[in-house]
């Protein structure tokens, strides 16, 4: 607790945009996020007054930065499942708990962990040898889908295999793998929710999310012509999931929609890029949501703030001659009502560096306007 | 420049609330909010990660502190002008400018200078001696209000006096005294613009403001029945007010409302109380504005997000037995919807530390709700 207000205090290991953000959330609780970052240059250190600088992976750092926390939670989902066991077994309150966190970490026990709960779920296989992906793709048919079990994330991790000589090749890369069917997509949704030790859960509206090239681009907020049905059916599976799980603090289904339904293709136990639309778009934003979660606050409101919102990713773009600041001067006086969200993070091509939200009435409108900003900041030009 | 990130520098003087939740803002824009604090223990010092220590009445630190700041601007008026003037003559850019925040500090140089642009306001006078304090009430009345020409905030610094008696007392103490006479209010109005060096503004709904024993406790965003014709001419009154003084930033003017119209009260250059509500209810907070204006960014969007946004203060209360945080827990499960903003204060009866905001459809219940919100903040119960 911090004795001067009051208030407790949350530290969040891993100090990237996640961590930035939650940080401007934790200000309005009263508080000020503790953060373990890797490197003074990250972003949510540039901007946190509570800084220790130190490796997610060494535990002695990790037992350092929770002394004075009154709960310990992740802007990423690196941290060793063992370090987490022995700082709770220290009476270190930690959110979500090791047991939850590893259907985070480790894709091969999330599919047993679903399989198990019956959630629906594309067919997959854990594979060693070529053979294994051979024999599976015999079943399914190629392309599959291979997956490393462990330390993927923004497509780094998933590969298609066209056939046996890409499987060979992956494989003997010595990767722990799971191959799964590639499914005939309508489009990729997203369903948030958050749930506290008490087991309260809130839910977030199903968005839709769009990526390129393994990267999510767009999410659009609620799923445009989602029947109530089906959304209510994500909804539910997210909380369900959320509780068989144990899960403390946000989590984000990403789910895949066919012809036939959903099916789950991954979770996320931190506020997650489908949810970055809430900030505005939401009465509670997922990261104030985990904050309240991961101390055991009542939830907060889930209710969309408008009818439509769209969020838009800002990659790191070609120079192009115009720097970000001249960027964002042009963005601003094209669209005033665009809200810009910039990680303090140099420019990279290909690198997320923030994102834009707009809100309104007409998707189409909304859509073209979320677009168009992120292209301005993006490529410096409209 | 922030070389890192390529995006400008803000340097706020004053280490408050405003300070604080301006920092919030200067995240999603990419920077951090360089903040020169009284002390490490003041509201924005404890969630910034660029603070220096200094007084804001401390040339040398003042000085010390704009070095690698793009752009100085404040969260209080208390600088003095000549030490703004002495880094403005060294190459420092600061906004508001010396010139137009001189009638923010001074109320007798304020109300010359509207007099000058022909702004309604009540009628007043410089006063010296008992004798002027009496003259003027001979005019206007008993009880006359009498206000220090300098340093007054919050209802500091406002007499209302009653008699002649009352005059020689307060006169006696030496403080440097305007009168005014005592309108026969309806209510109390405020608008806020923002302008930036370019020339642009930005207009802000006009919102209706209630005090208690000279502090704002609740304001309703928009005011409740004001005519458009009165609420336009409020607002073109303030844009021409900014243009005229030359400010830089946002400016805020406190108005009364009477039978016959506007009359300007008080003006602010910097985020101010009356515009907390900006930060749910308008598509751009006033800390966001303040910033975009004193970078000479293009204006944002000031519309409201709901029809009805209240906001209210939070005072420090009666200890009660309940901790701030056992409160919150109360309120979080009594309201979802309403949203928190604590200073990081320790609480002191009185003491403003923090506020709420309710949006809704309809006055009276988001009003009763913020209500409701700020009485479990301030008094552990509903």
């Amino acid at each position: 607790m911090d004795t001067r207000t009051g208030l407790p205090v949350v530290g969040m290991v891993g100090g990237g945009q996640l961590a930035r953000m939650t940080h401007q959330a934790a200000i309005a609780l009263g508080q000020s996020l503790k953060v373990l970052a890797a490197s003074p240059e990250d972003g949510a250190a540039r901007v946190a007054a509570d800084v220790e600088i130190g490796a997610h992976t060494d535990l002695a750092a990790l037992r350092t930065f929770a002394k004075g926390c009154d709960v310990v939670t992740f802007d990423h989902e690196h941290v060793p499942g063992e370090h987490i066991r022995a700082l709770a077994a220290e009476g270190i309150t930690v959110y979500p708990p090791a047991d939850a966190l590893h259907f985070a970490q480790d894709k091969q026990a999330m599919r047993e962990r679903l399989a198990d709960l019956g959630a629906p779920a594309p067919r997959w296989a854990p594979v060693h040898t070529a053979a294994d992906v051979a024999a599976f793709a015999a079943e399914v048919g190629w392309p599959v889908v291979a997956k490393a079990t462990r330390g993927g994330y923004d497509g780094k991790g998933v590969w298609v295999l066209p056939d046996a000589a890409a499987a060979g090749a992956l494989v003997a890369t010595g990767t722990a793998l799971i191959v799964e069917e590639r499914m005939p997509l309508r489009r990729e949704l997203a369903v948030m929710v958050a749930r506290s030790p008490h087991g309260q859960v809130a839910a977030y509206p199903v968005v839709e999310t769009v990526q390129r090239d393994g990267v999510c681009v767009e999410v659009v907020a609620p799923a445009p012509d989602l029947p109530q049905e089906r959304a209510v059916a994500a909804q539910r599976l997210a909380i369900d999931v959320a509780g068989a799980l144990g899960v403390v603090g946000v989590l984000a289904v990403e789910l895949f929609e066919t012809a036939d339904g959903l099916y789950v293709n991954e979770l996320a136990m931190r506020p997650h890029n489908s949810g970055h639309w809430s900030i505005e778009g939401s009465r509670t934003s997922q990261f104030e949501q985990h904050l309240r979660a991961v101390l055991d606050y009542p939830m907060g409101d889930t209710a969309l703030t408008a009818p439509v919102v769209v969020m838009a990713n800002v990659l790191g773009g070609p120079d192009g001659g115009r720097s970000i600041d001249e960027r964002l001067h042009h963005l601003f006086a094209a669209d005033p009502g665009a809200k810009v969200h910039l990680y303090g993070k140099g420019v990279r091509p290909g690198r997320k560096i923030g994102h834009v939200t707009v809100l309104g009435d007409d998707l189409a409108t909304v859509r073209a306007r979320a677009a168009r900003a992120a292209r301005w900041l993006q490529e410096g030009t409209a």
